[in-house]
């Protein structure tokens, strides 16, 4: 693969997030089972439904710029959630498992957020108005899933956690 | 290694980040060699200073937690760089090289962000304010070098890319 332009920087990088996602749908029913909370059940399955439809989204803009849909292995999701599974293996105490949880799909929230962030930018530099307002989306509800994770951190996880 | 508590999950995450701020330490300066744009080399080479003073930090907190400062292979950093060398290897057009290495390290930026997050609201629930004191400022460098990248991104960066 040799890439030549910003364009095809920009194919390739929706190829990573396009796996990326389909890594999620995979790992994320395992959390909502190793989680404890009930509302942190909650909040990660909301999540997995989302992600579903971020997978379709991708789809979508994959067939706007007349390009099959197809994955790149990313070598950075791969990390994170090798990453998030030793640690959840290593706990003992179920509240602080739930605080880990949290922790680790923040990581995850945190990696979508700066590649969507970046599509959207090189999306609209390259005048691709339509792909940009659906990767927009995508984004917000990515930054919005995070700004929940925290909330529940804050309100009662850690607190717990700490006890 | 068993985890009991969030002070012991505080402890792990970071040897977690010590590893990761300890490699971008390595792995800066090649980042800092590829980039064309003067101002983009500047601003890489500023952020391996501040990441220097990052890993002194770190230090400092396992002092005050009177613990030995100790390193634990972070799967998720060394998942992110490896994604970063590979994008950069297939990379032919120097501007879109610049591009590139703006995602990638805004990848890593937000990494940290999500962790020294974490770490701050973790050390709050603990009472540990000192140690809160120090990530926090660790936190707001991150922060602005992401915000710094966002800035050559939109101002030039990517219009080059796709000139």
């Amino acid at each position: 693969m040799t890439i030549k332009s910003l364009e095809e920087l920009f194919h390739e990088t929706l190829k990573d997030l396009y796996f990326a996602e389909k890594k999620l749908v995979k790992t994320l029913p395992g959390m909502v089972k190793k989680a404890v909370s009930p509302r942190l059940k909650e909040a990660i399955q909301d999540h997995l439904s989302e992600t579903e439809g971020h997978v379709t989204r991708l789809e979508e803009v994959f067939a706007m710029l007349d390009k099959k849909p197809s994955a790149k292995k990313c070598e950075a999701i791969e990390g994170l959630v090798m990453e998030a599974d030793e640690v959840f293996a290593e706990i003992e105490d179920a509240e602080t498992l739930d605080a880990a949880i949290i922790s680790s799909a923040q990581t995850v929230e945190h990696y979508e957020i700066a590649r969507y962030g970046t599509l959207v930018c090189w999306a609209r530099q390259l005048g691709m108005d339509d792909v940009e307002a659906v990767l927009h989306k995508t984004l917000d509800e990515e930054k919005a899933a995070d700004q929940r994770l925290s909330g529940l951190a804050e309100e009662y996880v850690n607190q717990k956690a700490a006890a």
